[in-house]
Order: structure tokens, then sequence, then C-alpha cells
């Protein structure tokens, strides 16, 4: 069945990424869940089989958690269709809610996968200082703290991210992800405006809910809760008492996919918030 | 029973005040629904009932539709809780969902009515000009268009409102209002940072969807649709070619309520998009 199925997708000629942003609050994660329990792929491969008029699987650039967004998710698709590919968004967000939309399309060669073709990804999250009260307009969007955060030590620990490491230590449990824990972190970058705090992190991989546990750790960083020598010894993984928090799914946002071989796959970083 | 209800609130000693902001989106409105269907105020009193272990039942400045937000409603309800009107507001957001936040709170003398206290409303609208794609994270909070809007006719436009004037030709039919048609706007305002536009409009009042059918007029005024002469025919009603045409609510806000015996109702201006 399996090898069926795989020679049937082959005979169809054309391989067709899609670059993808999403509000994810609503859905149950990026992968295909059975219904009634609805994840932003089976929004879209529906979408995609009513233009195409096949049956379509999508492979991506990877999951996203629910409640995670995505401004650049990148997905491929085999399809016989005809379908010219610049027409393709604007076609298939006829069929798609406010929620997703398809921003870009384009043709790979045959060995193009979202998945497996060597990439990078830059992920943001936004932190909120909150004022008063918990500000209903970032719900979705944000991580609303109490405290105050200092910048300055946030981004000394962030410095000591960048490079090639085991980040085994921000890995959480409960993954069947059986990957290598060894990871190249490009860029490890916080800015402030306001009471607006953006982290932005590029890597040639992440771990399961790698983002999500740096930044709670940072966080604890910025309330003084954390030395950024602890935030060292954190990384190292090797004293249980500094083990990483996890931050909420709503501030992460899958913002871009680098594929060398395809640069032109790359979203845009134009943000709308 | 109606009258003995209403003996029962007086008896009530208490008459506090509650300023409220709300995400629309997924509510039906803000008046009360019979379940299933949620409006804010079932959730508002169920939060204010378990807070104050009595049947609460609100009165609002006015309804707001389904899919329409506010950062400063105001709504009032009789207490015999002894609760500190300074710790309402923490207490009662315990209670509540991240989409509905209590953002001030004070005490009224008995005669104060949310409804029926004289006040002025300001709403504001957001408009944005669309890039290429609709963006999913603006979808809740804003009108996205694929024109492009001349705002210069727009504002001359919206000059032509201010003033105390029957504005029965911005009514939506089918509302069951059969209140004064002659409002007084004092103020009517676009400002325009990038692709958005806001507008801003304050009144002694509004009729039903008057905003949204005098935003979705002006837009045709931004895209050169409608001149300023045929806007200014179009608000004496008179040539039924130049009928209003509704702006869908997601882009609507009542930003704040002010009562001109009740200075310190009124919400700061502080915007979070």
């Amino acid at each position: 069945m399996k090898r069926e199925h795989k020679v049937m997708m082959k005979a169809r000629s054309r391989n067709i990424w899609l670059r993808v942003a999403y509000d994810g609050t609503d859905y149950h994660g990026f992968q295909r869940q059975m219904p009634p329990v609805t994840a932003i792929q089976n929004v879209l491969e529906e979408a995609l089989e009513r233009v195409c008029g096949e049956l379509i699987e999508l492979t991506a650039s990877g999951r996203t958690d629910a409640g995670v967004h995505a401004r650049g998710q990148i997905v491929n698709f085999f399809t016989s269709s005809a379908i010219p590919v610049d027409r393709l968004p604007a076609v298939v967000n006829n069929f798609l809610p406010g929620s997703i939309a398809v921003t870009g399309a384009g043709e790979g060669d045959e060995y193009f996968s979202a998945l497996h073709s060597p990439h990078d990804k830059t992920y943001s999250y936004w932190i909120r200082e909150m004022e008063d009260f918990f500000d209903p307009f970032l719900a979705r969007y944000s991580w609303q703290v109490k405290e105050r955060l200092d910048v300055v030590p946030m981004q000394q620990a962030a410095d000591l991210l960048v490079g090639e490491q085991d980040f085994s230590a921000f890995r959480s449990a409960g993954s069947n992800e059986q990957g290598d824990p060894v990871k190249n972190i490009y860029e490890a970058r916080l800015t402030r405006q306001g009471r607006d705090i953006r982290f932005f992190i590029s890597a040639n991989g992440f771990l399961y809910h790698m983002v999500r546990n740096i930044v709670g750790t940072l966080a604890k960083v910025g309330t003084g809760k954390m030395t950024v020598e602890e935030f060292a010894a954190a990384i190292e993984g090797k004293n249980r008492s500094l083990l990483p928090t996890m931050a909420p799914a709503n501030g992460l946002c899958l913002e871009s996919v680098f594929y060398p071989g395809y640069p032109e796959i790359k979203a845009d970083s134009n943000r709308s918030h």
C-alpha cells in the first residue's frame, strides 16, 4: 500500500512549494489530525484538493504546536494539476478561512522536500510587559508578563546560545523526536520597543519545544531570578534546579524557512504586528 | 414579577460601573443570549456572580454587534457585595477568558445608568490596504481592502458629518431601535500610517449600524467610486443609488464612553494596536 501510494505520488509531475501564514490559535497545531479535531494541514489540504481536483498530501518544513503561528511556513506537494503556479496563492486563498493565507508559491525539482531538503529556520517570540491589565487584543499573539524584564542580561544569555552545541537541555520530554540534539544557532537576538520585547532565533534545526524553553529561561534571566552564569549552566543541563521553564505557545511564530538551494522560497520579513 | 425584580435590585445598596475591553470576534455581540450562544454579557455576568455571590444583571452603554470590539465599553450593576471597588477588576479578571478584561471600576450614585445617564461615545474603525495577500494576523481587527484609498476626499466627506443632523440615511433597516435619528457628531477624523487608515468618530449617540454604514460609504469616496458631493447627497438620503454600503464588523471598536457627570469613567486611550 505504502509503496503504491509513493508510486502514485511520483507519477504526478509537478512538485509545488507554498509559503503559508497562519494564526495558529484556533488550530490543533500544523500536523493533520483526525476530525473533529482540526489542524492547519487538514484545512490546507482540503483547499488544495478543491483547486487541484485530486488527493493532496502536504510535506511541511516541520510541525508547529497548537497555538503557534507562522508567517513563513513552507510546504510542498506533488500534483498533476496544470494550474499556473503564480495564480495558485490567490485561487487557494479563496478556499481558506481568514486565519490561513498562502503568500507565495513556486515549483521545485522532483527532489525538493520542505522537510528533508537542507534548511534553516527563523522563529520569533513576542513578550509583552503588561500594564495594569491583560490586553485582550494581544492575547493570541504575545506572552503577557506582569514582571519588568531587563533585556541586557537576557541578551548576554542569548549570546551564549550561538554556535554549534548540544541543546538537549532545552528539549522537552514526551517528544518522539529522536534526532541529533546538536544544532547550530546562527543568531539569537532581542529587541525592545516600549513594553514589547521580541526574540529572534535562527538555526539549522530546533528540538521539540526548544524555542519556548529558551524563552522561558531567558525570561527568568530578565527578571533576575537566574543569572547569566546560571543560564550557561542551564545550557549544560547539569543542574536540575536550573531546568528550563517553557514559555506559552501563543508568543511563538515561525517567521521563515531558508533553503540554500531555493533562495526564492524564503518569506519576506514583512511584519504585520 | 418584573416589579418585584426591580425592588430586589434597588435593595442592593451599591451601584458599580466597570470599564471593559473585549475582542468581540468569537462572541455573539454584547447583549445576553440564550445558551449555547455566548455573548460578552453572559460571560461577564457569570464572572461577576462568582465574585459577588449573587445574581448580577448588567446594564451596558449600548450593545455592540457580533464581531465588534471594545476598549472602553461601560456597564453598571447593583450589588450587595462588599468587595472593595479597587480590587474588583483584578478579581473579576481571574474568572474571565483572555478575550475579555475589566480595566477599571468605580461606584456611581443610585441614579447612574450606563445606558440612560447622558453620555458621548467614541468609536474607531480600522481599514487596512492589503498588500498582495490577506493578512491572517489582522483578520480579526481590521477591514482589509484591495483598493488604495485617498484619505483627502474621505476627510472632506467626513467633515460633512459633523454637527447635529438627521442620520437616518446611515441607519440599517431591521433594527427595533425607535430612537431619535437626529444625533450630534462632534468629531469625524481620519488618520493614515502607511497602509493603515483609522477613522475616529465621536457623537452623543449612534443609530443601528451607523458607523459601519458611514465607513463603507467613506471607503467608496476613498476609491473614487463616489464624489464628496455624492456623499453629501447620501447623508440627505434622497438618492437611492447612493445608498450606504456597510463595512464589516471586525474593524469597529467602541473606544470610550464619556459621562459628563462621571469624568473618571472614561477609558484612557491606550491603544494596543
